[in-house]
């Protein structure tokens, strides 16, 4: 039944596109939040913003000569994220580091952030004895990320759902012409990649039995993670995106071909070499696997951000780029009939790896 | 509890950036869906649109001597719409509509959309007896728009979510430091807006009383609109944002500012007066009330798409653009201790307009 107060009565309505004075959460206190955003995502703005949070739309003035990246990643709560098991702060910062890690993969550097939120009202209030709100923590994380990369929050769209959502938007840039894409591998080229690859899927495993332990004491909604851990989550709860090596893997005209190991690197590659019209060859021993994490982890985990990237067998690739080991994992094949298209070479053998990276609830 | 199966043990999972292959939905069905979007959206591509639907970003290449317009816009279900009350198609057209309608008040004309959907599984599965799913038709009034508007969908995010969300971004390009903004308004210019007001505010009040009558005899689910009420319904249904008219107004230098009345006359007028810091004065008798609406819904009714903007007294303003009439409905004052930020002149006298745009469910 509808309100038929003047003022209430159409329950259909739109937010400001720029956090500019929207209701999108109603209420008193949402003028005062937005503010609080707008006042956090000032001075940070990239020298290309020239208007930012405040009128219809953001203005971006590119450097002639610049391509401009674009991407956007949806999380949804008890999709991407647990309230009950994320701190908000991770929350914030894997929001961010989803669409970071994009534009990573093309070599951009990133110019400016939108951030659409879709909130239940109880996570917009502070907590009781005047303590920071789930909203302010998310916060925390996602600026603190965004300044370190220099990704300016340019503006984006709040309101009120009865689901924790979050919507990101990252625009890069990138010299015309030189954005690393998937289609450029070549047959005869060497598969590296950055950093290791099992921390977050091993940390999600610690996590989720964490939490498992926590429900069959029926301790309360929120996961306490003990400080002790906390060193040993941070590749699921803080992963890096590697905005410095895409972008010197760009300049230095390097990698043929990247990706960001998003779904994990056997889903990740199969996509690489689908772009690219090739197969590829994995060394199981050659792996950078993450102390703690299993083989099975390294090949199927997901949502470590590392970049995968070809270059040709000539190419002087570094062991490490701004700080970052870079190891040689397999090599490109032709694409031919009855050969898989990612093998997995060990000691016991070759065998097809299938796609298996991270899935849904069942 | 976690299904320990390997391949569904993580329960967080992230879908791939561009609809190439992310699997957000789960289920077998989504990689069809994911392909059916990518080739819908194929062949409609700006030419600023190097590399669309298909890697970790998309590529745009805006032409020199362009600024880059961008504007996000999230919709969620029982909030900005009902998924009982409006044609799946019309949420499609409105979730565009939103975004094309803040290019439109800077003057920009669209590159590129991006579009991340949160669904219920039930609404991408097709009805029974094969008919379309939720999904087809809301692309069908989405893809109807934006190929309209030259706007190409360039990529997104699909996942699964208990309530329906979609969030849309709009990337347009106006030439440098020609944008239209809410702040160029001066004291003795003139207040002039496109269209006419209070339409949509009507057609929903109009859709509100079908609705409950319907729920009053407890009819199925989904709003039954009689066809003969369509027309009369469009104003809320399928708003036209204002491309041509705010492009003619950016290009012929005649508006000094201007602001999309999303939020309905009094509070978007409100906005224009805050960030130009003047006063302004409207015309009751002067507003171009839409058939069947009262002055009321003309002068808060929300999502109208007009736009509104000032110009100069000496500017030569046309009575139409692109076959949209034009009408001087007040003028800007200078801001002054005790007059109000907007007044209302009407046969009554003067009074404060204050800003009441629509609201949310209490």
């Amino acid at each position: 039944m509808l309100n038929r107060d003047p003022a209430t009565r159409n329950p259909l309505r739109r937010g400001e596109p720029t956090f500019d004075g929207g209701r999108g959460l109603g209420g008193p206190g949402e003028l005062e939040l937005l503010s609080g955003i707008r006042q956090r995502a000032e001075g940070h703005g990239a020298r290309a913003l020239t208007l930012g949070i405040g009128d219809d739309c953001a203005l971006l003035r590119p450097r002639p000569g610049e391509d401009l990246a674009v991407t956007t990643d949806l999380s949804v709560a008890g999709r991407h994220f647990r309230l009950e098991w994320h701190p908000a702060a991770s929350v914030g910062h894997r929001t961010l580091a989803r669409g970071l890690s994009d534009l990573a993969s093309m070599g951009a550097r990133p110019l400016a952030a939108f951030l659409s939120l879709g909130l239940p009202r109880e996570l917009t209030g502070g907590a009781r004895g005047g303590g920071a709100s789930w909203l302010d923590r998310f916060l925390d994380g996602f600026f603190a990320l965004a300044n370190a990369s220099q990704a300016a929050l340019a503006g984006g769209d709040l309101a009120e759902s009865p689901v924790a959502a979050a919507d990101i938007v990252l625009i890069g840039a990138v010299p015309r012409g030189r954005a690393l894409l998937r289609s450029g591998a070549r047959a005869g080229e060497v598969l590296y990649m950055t950093g290791t690859l099992g921390g977050a899927a091993a940390a999600f495993q610690r996590l989720s039995g964490l939490a498992e332990a926590a429900e069959a004491n029926r301790r309360p909604r929120r996961l306490r993670i003990p400080k002790s851990l906390g060193p040993e989550l941070v590749p699921h709860l803080y992963p890096q995106p590697r905005l410095a090596q895409g972008q010197w893997l760009m300049r230095r005209r390097v990698a043929t071909a990247a990706i960001d190991i998003s779904d994990g690197l056997s889903t990740d590659l199969g996509h690489l070499c689908e772009e690219s019209g090739v197969a590829a060859e994995v060394r199981a021993e050659a792996l950078p696997v993450h102390a703690g994490a299993t083989l099975e982890e390294a090949l199927h985990g997901g949502e470590e951000y590392e970049l995968l990237f070809t270059a040709p067998a000539s190419a002087r690739v570094p062991r490490s780029i701004a700080g970052v080991p870079i190891t040689a994992i397999g090599r490109i094949l032709r694409r031919s009939k009855g050969r898989p298209q990612v093998t997995l070479v060990s000691a016991e053998g070759s065998r097809s790896l299938e796609a298996h990276g991270w899935q849904h609830f069942k």
